[in-house]
Protein backbone atom coordinates (compact mmCIF):
# COMPACT_ATOMS: atom_id res chain seq x y z
CA UNK A 1 0.00 0.00 0.00
CA UNK A 2 0.97 3.19 -0.93
CA UNK A 3 1.25 6.05 1.99
CA UNK A 4 0.46 9.40 0.72
CA UNK A 5 -0.31 13.05 2.13
CA UNK A 6 -4.14 12.90 2.87
CA UNK A 7 -6.43 15.90 3.40
CA UNK A 8 -9.23 16.19 5.10
CA UNK A 9 -11.89 18.26 3.57
CA UNK A 10 -10.72 21.79 5.19
CA UNK A 11 -7.47 20.95 4.33
CA UNK A 12 -5.98 19.48 7.42
CA UNK A 13 -3.52 16.57 7.09
CA UNK A 14 -5.41 13.48 8.13
CA UNK A 15 -2.35 11.32 10.07
CA UNK A 16 -2.77 8.14 9.10
CA UNK A 17 0.16 7.13 11.36
CA UNK A 18 -1.77 6.94 14.57
CA UNK A 19 -3.53 3.84 14.88
CA UNK A 20 -0.76 2.16 13.42
CA UNK A 21 1.71 3.55 15.64
CA UNK A 22 -0.69 2.25 18.05
CA UNK A 23 -0.30 -1.24 16.61
CA UNK A 24 3.09 -1.51 15.57
CA UNK A 25 5.26 0.58 17.92
CA UNK A 26 3.79 -0.15 21.20
CA UNK A 27 6.51 1.03 23.96
CA UNK A 28 7.13 -1.02 26.17
CA UNK A 29 7.52 0.39 30.42
CA UNK A 30 11.61 0.49 29.49
CA UNK A 31 11.60 2.00 25.90
CA UNK A 32 11.89 5.28 25.61
CA UNK A 33 9.03 7.77 23.89
CA UNK A 34 10.10 11.24 25.03
CA UNK A 35 11.48 13.76 22.62
CA UNK A 36 8.85 13.18 19.56
CA UNK A 37 8.27 16.82 19.68
CA UNK A 38 7.76 17.30 16.01
CA UNK A 39 4.68 15.08 16.66
CA UNK A 40 1.36 15.95 15.82
CA UNK A 41 -0.39 16.19 19.67
CA UNK A 42 -3.21 13.38 18.14
CA UNK A 43 0.13 11.00 17.80
CA UNK A 44 1.60 12.25 21.21
CA UNK A 45 -1.66 11.83 23.02
CA UNK A 46 -2.26 8.27 21.01
CA UNK A 47 1.33 7.54 22.57
CA UNK A 48 -0.26 8.39 26.13
CA UNK A 49 -3.25 7.05 26.24
CA UNK A 50 -1.39 3.49 25.13
CA UNK A 51 0.48 4.12 27.98
CA UNK A 52 -2.03 4.59 30.45
CA UNK A 53 -3.83 1.75 28.88
CA UNK A 54 -0.97 -0.56 29.25
CA UNK A 55 0.02 0.38 32.48
CA UNK A 56 -4.30 -0.02 33.64
CA UNK A 57 -3.97 3.41 34.57
CA UNK A 58 -7.29 4.40 32.09
CA UNK A 59 -8.99 3.26 28.65
CA UNK A 60 -8.98 5.66 26.40
CA UNK A 61 -9.31 5.76 22.83
CA UNK A 62 -9.38 7.92 19.63
CA UNK A 63 -12.53 7.79 17.99
CA UNK A 64 -11.96 6.49 13.78
CA UNK A 65 -12.88 9.05 11.76
CA UNK A 66 -16.29 8.51 10.21
CA UNK A 67 -16.59 7.85 6.45
CA UNK A 68 -19.21 7.02 4.52
CA UNK A 69 -18.59 3.53 1.96
CA UNK A 70 -20.21 3.91 -0.96
CA UNK A 71 -18.16 1.00 -3.24
CA UNK A 72 -16.37 -2.32 -1.92
CA UNK A 73 -14.48 -4.78 -3.58
CA UNK A 74 -14.05 -8.42 -2.80
CA UNK A 75 -11.20 -9.82 -4.86
CA UNK A 76 -10.55 -13.84 -4.28
CA UNK A 77 -8.26 -14.46 -1.84
CA UNK A 78 -7.14 -10.72 -0.84
CA UNK A 79 -9.27 -8.27 1.48
CA UNK A 80 -12.04 -5.94 0.92
CA UNK A 81 -11.11 -3.13 -0.67
CA UNK A 82 -12.90 0.36 -0.42
CA UNK A 83 -12.87 1.62 -4.09
CA UNK A 84 -15.44 5.07 -2.98
CA UNK A 85 -15.73 6.46 0.00
CA UNK A 86 -16.37 9.69 1.82
CA UNK A 87 -15.18 11.62 4.91
CA UNK A 88 -18.54 12.44 7.03
CA UNK A 89 -18.45 15.03 10.09
CA UNK A 90 -18.29 13.55 12.92
CA UNK A 91 -21.21 13.81 15.78
CA UNK A 92 -18.56 13.68 18.43
CA UNK A 93 -15.29 14.59 19.79
CA UNK A 94 -12.22 12.26 18.80
CA UNK A 95 -11.71 10.94 22.42
CA UNK A 96 -13.67 9.22 25.44
CA UNK A 97 -12.92 6.18 27.61
CA UNK A 98 -13.03 5.78 31.71
CA UNK A 99 -10.83 6.73 34.24
CA UNK A 100 -11.57 5.55 37.97
CA UNK A 101 -15.01 5.13 37.12
CA UNK A 102 -15.70 8.68 35.64
CA UNK A 103 -16.31 8.90 31.75
CA UNK A 104 -13.74 11.65 29.89
CA UNK A 105 -14.36 13.07 26.99
CA UNK A 106 -12.23 15.59 25.16
CA UNK A 107 -11.26 17.18 21.87
CA UNK A 108 -7.39 17.48 21.05
CA UNK A 109 -6.45 20.86 19.24
CA UNK A 110 -3.28 22.18 17.76
CA UNK A 111 -2.85 26.13 17.16
CA UNK A 112 -0.59 28.05 15.37
CA UNK A 113 -1.60 31.49 17.09
CA UNK A 114 0.95 32.63 19.67
CA UNK A 115 -1.76 34.40 22.11
CA UNK A 116 -4.94 32.95 21.92
CA UNK A 117 -6.79 29.85 21.03
CA UNK A 118 -9.43 30.99 17.97
CA UNK A 119 -12.84 29.01 18.16
CA UNK A 120 -13.11 27.98 14.65
CA UNK A 121 -11.10 25.00 15.79
CA UNK A 122 -14.22 23.82 17.01
CA UNK A 123 -17.45 22.92 15.20
CA UNK A 124 -20.91 23.49 17.07
CA UNK A 125 -21.68 19.54 16.96
CA UNK A 126 -18.68 19.37 19.39
CA UNK A 127 -19.97 21.74 21.41
CA UNK A 128 -23.25 20.27 21.72
CA UNK A 129 -21.64 16.94 22.17
CA UNK A 130 -19.45 17.75 25.29
CA UNK A 131 -22.58 19.79 26.87
CA UNK A 132 -24.59 16.92 26.47
CA UNK A 133 -22.20 14.94 28.32
CA UNK A 134 -20.89 17.45 31.04
CA UNK A 135 -24.87 17.58 31.98
CA UNK A 136 -24.57 13.35 32.02
CA UNK A 137 -21.48 14.18 34.19
CA UNK A 138 -19.03 13.36 32.05
CA UNK A 139 -15.45 15.20 32.71
CA UNK A 140 -15.32 16.61 29.46
CA UNK A 141 -12.53 18.82 28.52
CA UNK A 142 -9.87 20.14 25.79
CA UNK A 143 -6.18 19.85 25.76
CA UNK A 144 -4.58 22.65 23.29
CA UNK A 145 -0.87 22.75 22.48
CA UNK A 146 0.51 25.97 21.52
CA UNK A 147 2.84 24.79 18.49
CA UNK A 148 5.43 27.78 18.14
CA UNK A 149 5.91 27.77 22.09
CA UNK A 150 4.66 23.67 22.72
CA UNK A 151 2.88 24.33 25.52
CA UNK A 152 0.12 22.45 26.48
CA UNK A 153 -2.85 22.79 28.44
CA UNK A 154 -5.72 21.00 29.69
CA UNK A 155 -8.54 23.55 29.45
CA UNK A 156 -11.80 22.80 31.04
CA UNK A 157 -14.97 22.17 28.82
CA UNK A 158 -16.91 24.74 31.19
CA UNK A 159 -14.26 27.97 30.06
CA UNK A 160 -14.81 26.97 26.61
CA UNK A 161 -18.69 27.07 26.63
CA UNK A 162 -18.51 30.56 28.22
CA UNK A 163 -16.26 31.90 25.41
CA UNK A 164 -18.32 29.57 22.86
CA UNK A 165 -21.73 31.51 23.82
CA UNK A 166 -20.36 34.94 23.60
CA UNK A 167 -18.62 34.91 19.82
CA UNK A 168 -21.78 36.65 18.57
CA UNK A 169 -21.18 39.46 20.36
CA UNK A 170 -17.30 39.42 21.95
CA UNK A 171 -14.31 37.87 20.80
CA UNK A 172 -13.64 34.87 19.03
CA UNK A 173 -11.19 33.32 20.53
CA UNK A 174 -10.16 32.14 23.87
CA UNK A 175 -7.02 34.29 25.28
CA UNK A 176 -3.81 32.28 25.98
CA UNK A 177 -3.65 33.95 29.80
CA UNK A 178 -7.09 32.87 30.68
CA UNK A 179 -5.97 29.27 29.37
CA UNK A 180 -3.10 29.35 31.95
CA UNK A 181 -5.26 31.14 34.62
CA UNK A 182 -8.31 28.83 34.48
CA UNK A 183 -6.92 25.84 32.99
CA UNK A 184 -3.96 23.35 33.94
CA UNK A 185 -0.71 23.96 32.26
CA UNK A 186 0.47 20.30 31.57
CA UNK A 187 4.15 19.29 31.26
CA UNK A 188 5.78 16.95 28.50
CA UNK A 189 6.40 14.10 30.49
CA UNK A 190 8.43 10.95 30.15
CA UNK A 191 6.17 7.87 30.26
CA UNK A 192 3.48 8.83 29.63
CA UNK A 193 4.41 11.60 27.20
CA UNK A 194 1.61 14.16 28.24
CA UNK A 195 0.54 13.05 31.68
CA UNK A 196 -2.94 14.55 31.56
CA UNK A 197 -4.38 12.23 33.80
CA UNK A 198 -2.88 14.14 36.73
CA UNK A 199 -4.53 16.93 35.71
CA UNK A 200 -7.88 15.21 35.35
CA UNK A 201 -7.81 14.38 38.81
CA UNK A 202 -7.62 18.10 39.70
CA UNK A 203 -10.68 18.74 37.56
CA UNK A 204 -12.42 16.01 38.93
CA UNK A 205 -12.52 17.38 42.01
CA UNK A 206 -13.80 20.66 40.94
CA UNK A 207 -16.12 19.05 39.16
CA UNK A 208 -19.58 18.36 41.39
CA UNK A 209 -20.70 14.78 41.46
CA UNK A 210 -23.26 13.55 39.31
CA UNK A 211 -24.31 10.24 40.28
CA UNK A 212 -27.96 9.41 40.78
CA UNK B 1 -23.92 7.57 -4.44
CA UNK B 2 -24.67 3.96 -5.42
CA UNK B 3 -26.10 2.15 -2.23
CA UNK B 4 -24.51 -1.50 -2.24
CA UNK B 5 -24.86 -4.20 0.23
CA UNK B 6 -21.33 -4.10 1.91
CA UNK B 7 -20.09 -6.91 3.38
CA UNK B 8 -16.86 -7.08 5.99
CA UNK B 9 -13.88 -9.18 5.06
CA UNK B 10 -15.80 -12.11 7.62
CA UNK B 11 -18.74 -11.70 5.43
CA UNK B 12 -21.26 -9.92 7.94
CA UNK B 13 -23.37 -7.29 6.09
CA UNK B 14 -21.97 -3.73 6.55
CA UNK B 15 -25.52 -1.85 7.80
CA UNK B 16 -24.50 1.70 5.62
CA UNK B 17 -27.69 3.04 6.92
CA UNK B 18 -27.54 2.76 10.57
CA UNK B 19 -26.05 6.57 10.48
CA UNK B 20 -28.00 7.80 7.89
CA UNK B 21 -30.84 6.72 9.51
CA UNK B 22 -29.70 8.90 12.80
CA UNK B 23 -28.98 12.19 10.88
CA UNK B 24 -32.09 11.62 8.13
CA UNK B 25 -34.62 10.12 10.53
CA UNK B 26 -34.56 12.12 13.70
CA UNK B 27 -38.08 10.59 15.47
CA UNK B 28 -39.55 13.14 17.41
CA UNK B 29 -41.57 12.71 20.72
CA UNK B 30 -44.49 12.31 19.15
CA UNK B 31 -43.28 9.72 16.17
CA UNK B 32 -43.37 6.27 16.41
CA UNK B 33 -40.28 4.22 15.98
CA UNK B 34 -42.15 1.20 16.92
CA UNK B 35 -43.07 -2.04 15.23
CA UNK B 36 -39.31 -2.52 12.73
CA UNK B 37 -38.58 -5.85 13.77
CA UNK B 38 -37.16 -6.83 10.57
CA UNK B 39 -34.34 -3.91 11.66
CA UNK B 40 -30.63 -5.14 12.19
CA UNK B 41 -29.97 -4.96 15.78
CA UNK B 42 -27.19 -2.16 15.09
CA UNK B 43 -29.72 0.24 13.56
CA UNK B 44 -32.81 -0.32 16.64
CA UNK B 45 -29.92 0.13 19.61
CA UNK B 46 -28.92 3.22 16.99
CA UNK B 47 -32.84 4.56 17.15
CA UNK B 48 -32.72 3.94 20.60
CA UNK B 49 -29.57 6.32 21.63
CA UNK B 50 -30.88 8.77 20.13
CA UNK B 51 -33.92 8.80 21.70
CA UNK B 52 -31.69 8.61 25.08
CA UNK B 53 -29.63 11.41 23.35
CA UNK B 54 -32.48 14.03 22.33
CA UNK B 55 -34.34 13.52 26.04
CA UNK B 56 -31.00 14.22 27.71
CA UNK B 57 -30.84 10.60 28.93
CA UNK B 58 -27.85 9.30 28.20
CA UNK B 59 -25.39 9.82 25.54
CA UNK B 60 -24.35 6.63 23.82
CA UNK B 61 -22.58 6.47 20.29
CA UNK B 62 -21.87 3.48 17.89
CA UNK B 63 -18.16 4.18 17.11
CA UNK B 64 -16.91 4.45 13.59
CA UNK B 65 -15.60 1.37 11.60
CA UNK B 66 -12.00 1.96 11.64
CA UNK B 67 -10.77 2.21 8.27
CA UNK B 68 -7.08 2.49 6.67
CA UNK B 69 -7.16 4.95 4.15
CA UNK B 70 -4.61 4.72 1.04
CA UNK B 71 -5.61 7.15 -1.53
CA UNK B 72 -7.86 9.72 -1.68
CA UNK B 73 -8.88 12.11 -4.44
CA UNK B 74 -9.54 15.85 -4.04
CA UNK B 75 -11.64 17.06 -7.08
CA UNK B 76 -12.52 20.68 -7.49
CA UNK B 77 -15.37 21.76 -6.32
CA UNK B 78 -16.10 18.39 -4.85
CA UNK B 79 -15.72 16.44 -1.97
CA UNK B 80 -12.61 14.38 -1.48
CA UNK B 81 -13.24 11.28 -2.53
CA UNK B 82 -11.57 8.15 -0.48
CA UNK B 83 -10.47 5.45 -3.43
CA UNK B 84 -8.63 2.91 -1.77
CA UNK B 85 -9.09 2.10 1.75
CA UNK B 86 -8.99 -1.32 3.74
CA UNK B 87 -11.27 -2.07 6.79
CA UNK B 88 -9.30 -3.05 10.04
CA UNK B 89 -9.68 -4.54 13.35
CA UNK B 90 -11.48 -2.54 15.97
CA UNK B 91 -9.72 -2.42 18.80
CA UNK B 92 -12.40 -1.39 21.10
CA UNK B 93 -16.14 -2.58 21.10
CA UNK B 94 -18.85 -0.91 18.95
CA UNK B 95 -20.36 1.08 21.68
CA UNK B 96 -19.70 3.46 24.73
CA UNK B 97 -21.11 6.89 26.32
CA UNK B 98 -22.30 8.04 29.66
CA UNK B 99 -25.23 8.02 31.48
CA UNK B 100 -25.68 9.54 35.15
CA UNK B 101 -22.22 9.78 35.35
CA UNK B 102 -21.48 6.16 34.31
CA UNK B 103 -19.05 5.10 31.78
CA UNK B 104 -20.78 2.42 29.71
CA UNK B 105 -19.37 -0.07 27.21
CA UNK B 106 -20.77 -2.38 24.98
CA UNK B 107 -21.06 -4.47 22.36
CA UNK B 108 -24.62 -5.50 20.56
CA UNK B 109 -24.73 -9.04 18.77
CA UNK B 110 -27.33 -11.16 16.96
CA UNK B 111 -27.30 -14.49 16.87
CA UNK B 112 -29.35 -17.16 14.89
CA UNK B 113 -28.99 -19.85 17.35
CA UNK B 114 -32.34 -20.36 19.60
CA UNK B 115 -30.53 -21.96 22.38
CA UNK B 116 -27.24 -20.29 23.36
CA UNK B 117 -25.16 -17.57 22.22
CA UNK B 118 -21.90 -18.69 20.41
CA UNK B 119 -18.53 -17.56 21.88
CA UNK B 120 -17.23 -17.09 18.48
CA UNK B 121 -19.89 -13.22 18.34
CA UNK B 122 -16.71 -11.87 20.17
CA UNK B 123 -13.21 -11.39 19.14
CA UNK B 124 -10.26 -11.41 21.87
CA UNK B 125 -9.54 -7.79 21.92
CA UNK B 126 -12.82 -6.99 22.10
CA UNK B 127 -13.08 -9.09 25.76
CA UNK B 128 -9.81 -7.51 26.65
CA UNK B 129 -11.09 -4.30 25.89
CA UNK B 130 -14.44 -5.19 27.94
CA UNK B 131 -12.05 -6.47 31.03
CA UNK B 132 -9.76 -3.20 30.90
CA UNK B 133 -12.94 -1.17 31.48
CA UNK B 134 -14.33 -3.24 33.68
CA UNK B 135 -11.38 -2.52 35.90
CA UNK B 136 -11.96 1.01 35.69
CA UNK B 137 -14.74 0.85 36.75
CA UNK B 138 -16.98 1.01 33.73
CA UNK B 139 -20.24 -0.69 33.44
CA UNK B 140 -19.56 -3.08 30.70
CA UNK B 141 -22.36 -5.97 29.08
CA UNK B 142 -23.38 -7.50 25.84
CA UNK B 143 -26.87 -6.69 24.46
CA UNK B 144 -27.85 -10.15 22.68
CA UNK B 145 -30.57 -10.61 20.05
CA UNK B 146 -31.73 -14.06 19.81
CA UNK B 147 -33.27 -13.55 15.92
CA UNK B 148 -35.45 -16.53 15.75
CA UNK B 149 -37.52 -15.43 18.61
CA UNK B 150 -36.82 -11.30 18.53
CA UNK B 151 -35.73 -12.09 22.30
CA UNK B 152 -33.35 -9.37 23.75
CA UNK B 153 -31.26 -9.59 26.77
CA UNK B 154 -28.59 -7.51 28.85
CA UNK B 155 -25.66 -9.66 29.58
CA UNK B 156 -23.33 -8.32 32.29
CA UNK B 157 -19.63 -8.60 31.15
CA UNK B 158 -19.07 -10.71 34.05
CA UNK B 159 -20.50 -14.06 32.93
CA UNK B 160 -19.71 -13.20 29.15
CA UNK B 161 -15.35 -13.41 31.06
CA UNK B 162 -16.89 -16.45 33.11
CA UNK B 163 -17.96 -18.51 29.94
CA UNK B 164 -14.80 -16.80 27.58
CA UNK B 165 -12.12 -17.93 30.17
CA UNK B 166 -13.59 -21.88 30.45
CA UNK B 167 -13.85 -22.14 26.37
CA UNK B 168 -10.48 -24.29 26.29
CA UNK B 169 -11.78 -26.90 28.49
CA UNK B 170 -15.87 -26.03 28.61
CA UNK B 171 -18.23 -25.17 25.80
CA UNK B 172 -17.89 -23.05 23.39
CA UNK B 173 -21.31 -20.96 24.16
CA UNK B 174 -23.31 -19.88 26.77
CA UNK B 175 -26.73 -21.24 27.22
CA UNK B 176 -29.91 -18.93 26.49
CA UNK B 177 -31.47 -20.28 29.79
CA UNK B 178 -28.36 -19.08 31.61
CA UNK B 179 -28.00 -15.80 30.06
CA UNK B 180 -32.13 -15.43 31.16
CA UNK B 181 -30.99 -16.24 34.72
CA UNK B 182 -27.85 -14.21 34.92
CA UNK B 183 -28.73 -11.40 32.59
CA UNK B 184 -32.16 -9.23 32.38
CA UNK B 185 -34.49 -9.39 29.73
CA UNK B 186 -35.30 -6.57 27.61
CA UNK B 187 -39.31 -5.86 26.47
CA UNK B 188 -39.25 -4.24 23.05
CA UNK B 189 -40.60 -0.80 23.82
CA UNK B 190 -42.17 2.34 22.25
CA UNK B 191 -39.71 5.01 23.23
CA UNK B 192 -37.18 4.15 23.26
CA UNK B 193 -37.74 0.64 21.04
CA UNK B 194 -34.80 -1.14 23.18
CA UNK B 195 -35.16 0.80 26.80
CA UNK B 196 -32.06 -0.50 27.89
CA UNK B 197 -30.83 1.88 30.37
CA UNK B 198 -33.45 0.78 32.93
CA UNK B 199 -31.66 -3.20 32.93
CA UNK B 200 -28.25 -0.86 33.32
CA UNK B 201 -30.18 0.62 36.40
CA UNK B 202 -30.26 -2.78 37.68
CA UNK B 203 -26.45 -3.59 36.54
CA UNK B 204 -25.12 -0.61 38.50
CA UNK B 205 -26.99 -1.52 41.56
CA UNK B 206 -24.89 -4.87 41.65
CA UNK B 207 -21.83 -3.35 41.02
CA UNK B 208 -19.52 -2.30 43.11
CA UNK B 209 -18.64 1.03 43.44
CA UNK B 210 -14.86 1.99 41.75
CA UNK B 211 -14.54 5.90 42.33
CA UNK B 212 -11.31 7.37 43.95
Amino acid sequence: MRQLTIRYPNGQIYHQGSSNLCKNHKPKNDQVVFGNRGMPLEDEINLSNLFYLQNDLAVIHKKPIPIQIVQVDYPKRSAAVIKEAYFKQASTTDYNGVYHGYYLDFEAKETQSQTSFPLNNFHDHQIKHLRACTKQGGICFTIIKFVSTQELFLLPAKILYNYWDQQSTGRKSIPKNVIAENGFTIKYGFQPLIPYLEKVDLLIKQSPEKRS
